[in-house]
């Protein structure tokens, strides 16, 4: 059977409605039994050689044929495929319209018109970039270099905990980087999880953002101050920080340092005394929404929080008082 | 006991030189019992009541009237020391010289003068930068904004491997980031570890690094200049990343795609067959010699190896055919 280009879908007759629509997904009903069908679709039916060719070109040239995006589009269509999806292009040739999706994918054993969609995807190659204002909007399929495909979910949350807790109040000695208390009460850190302890001596050191916190909520004192320390030091990235860390604790989370992953903060869900941590849920990185990620970017932060058994959920502020809490989380379809 | 500043350090008479020198490794010896310590260290015998004050100050009041970088110094002295190691303070004080190196760490069981020198370690603050050039010097221990200690030790290797292969010529068609090859030699992708099959066909895509590095070989040769294409995608990083995957190839080592870990490459050091592969051995990241690292940085890149199981090697560029290739590793003392 051939397929005939025409306005950049193509185009197949015969008892193709039956053949590749009705019983397998493919393409768009039109008269009789025409159907269209978008480059992708007709690749790989070209591909399996259900179609024997398109107005002359065999697989190879008629790929080589098509638009420098294609490369990507097909890479995902044929993964998803392979992995015994049914999926829609979302382009022109269907008439739906829609700026960042490229597929709507269908749960396995339903298909198009009427099947159930499980995927909203939008595909990059990973030599793109995502703005982080749009993060959260849909499933991204990242095709790297060498065709392969990554999977990342992206969705709104708004995370919640279950301590509130605040120590009485204290003094402090504000250093470069940190605040010293001496012998404080001691729920500060039991009960609170503020600051650490100097080993072997009953005073606390506290970092600034904490510092900071516990200062706005007057459970802190200290000789100098400390928003400003913080801003000398970080500059806006403070207050974003400390903004962050204010609405993660009063929601009920704990925030602590997630230097040692590359984060700015790991966050546990709950929390009894430190005699007793739970595993902490959440890696959280803190990011301007005009940032713009680069895909290897998004994969190292996600692939790490996998490796340690946490969620990676970006923070992002736009330096008013609203944060978007966005978790992304590679998925295997 | 009290202690005196005089310059910079602080001195301590009495039996100074025998109770804290000779058996615990602590300052300089100077004229009869005397000795100098390093701020650090009169720092720590004021944390653990071995001196009662200097000059009238407490610990709190001594650290409060220190130089800003003190606070990591000194986090890092209190935590080696904390695990059980001797160590001296690389500085006027002791008229060692050295512009990176902040202490020299002495084997568990040695000490100063005559110890066995197990790290020579820079200290930096989580806020502080490493410029690429550095890498590959020194032991880094960053202290992070709770005062907790990360340790990398930092190593010039020369990586080797012991699978060389070329396959037999073939011929492919440039695509926008790929090359397509129908239906190439077996040994290709087999013994080679060349590209990825197209599902289910014979056709291999081949990524353009894996292209024009076959092509420099005289194993391929396409319809258009693949490192062309490549500039124009990806500029100057194009070369770049073509050198270090030849260097790994002319080493008997096998590069592929590292885009599922954020990195490069991910790389094997031997190879049978496809149907054989190894677990890959490094994780390689393509760096700029003039890049800066930020510490939250390395974390990240080092942190994600581990939880894979492989090493973090970064190939350190700078636009020659030279290239430095340094592990990153996390320690713990």
């Amino acid at each position: 059977m051939e397929g005939h280009l025409s306005g950049g879908v193509v185009v197949v007759g015969e008892d193709a409605k039956q053949r590749f629509h009705d019983s397998r997904g493919y393409g768009i009903p039109k008269k009789g039994n025409e159907i269209e069908l978008d480059p992708v679709e007709a690749a790989h039916l070209l591909l399996r050689g259900d179609l024997d060719n398109i107005d002359g070109m065999d697989f190879i040239q008629f790929v080589s044929a098509q638009k420098p995006d294609f490369s990507a589009q097909f890479s995902t269509y044929l993964d998803l495929r392979f992995r015994g999806f049914h999926l829609t292009p979302v382009g022109a040739s269907n008439n739906l319209s829609s700026s960042n999706i490229d597929f709507t994918v269908y749960e396995r054993g339903t298909k198009p018109p009427d099947g159930v969609v499980k995927y909203e995807l939008r595909v990059i190659g990973e030599r793109s970039t995502i703005p982080a204002d749009q993060l959260g909007e849909h499933t991204l399929a990242i095709v790297d270099e060498e065709g392969e495909l990554t999977y990342f979910n992206t969705t709104e949350i708004e995370p919640n905990g279950k301590k509130q807790f605040l120590p009485p109040p204290s003094q402090g000695i504000l250093l470069t980087d940190k605040v010293l208390l001496n012998n404080p009460d001691s729920t500060f850190h039991k009960e609170g999880f503020f600051g650490q302890h100097i080993p072997n001596t009953p005073h606390i050191q506290l970092s600034l953002v904490e510092a900071a916190y516990l200062c706005n909520c007057g459970s802190l004192s200290t000789n100098g101050n400390v928003l400003h320390q913080g801003r000398k030091i970080e500059g806006d990235l403070f207050d974003h920080r400390l903004s962050v860390y204010t609405v993660l604790r009063k929601r009920g989370l704990i925030p602590k340092t997630g230097f040692k992953f590359g984060f700015d903060f790991r966050v546990y869900q709950d929390f009894n005394t430190t005699e007793n941590v739970l595993h902490s849920e959440y890696l959280v990185k803190v990011i301007k929404s005009k940032h713009v990620f680069s895909t290897k970017e998004l994969s190292l932060n996600v692939r790490l929080a996998v490796g340690v058994r946490k969620r990676t959920l970006f923070a992002i502020v736009d330096g008013s008082s609203n944060i978007r809490w966005v978790l992304v989380e590679r998925v295997t379809p």
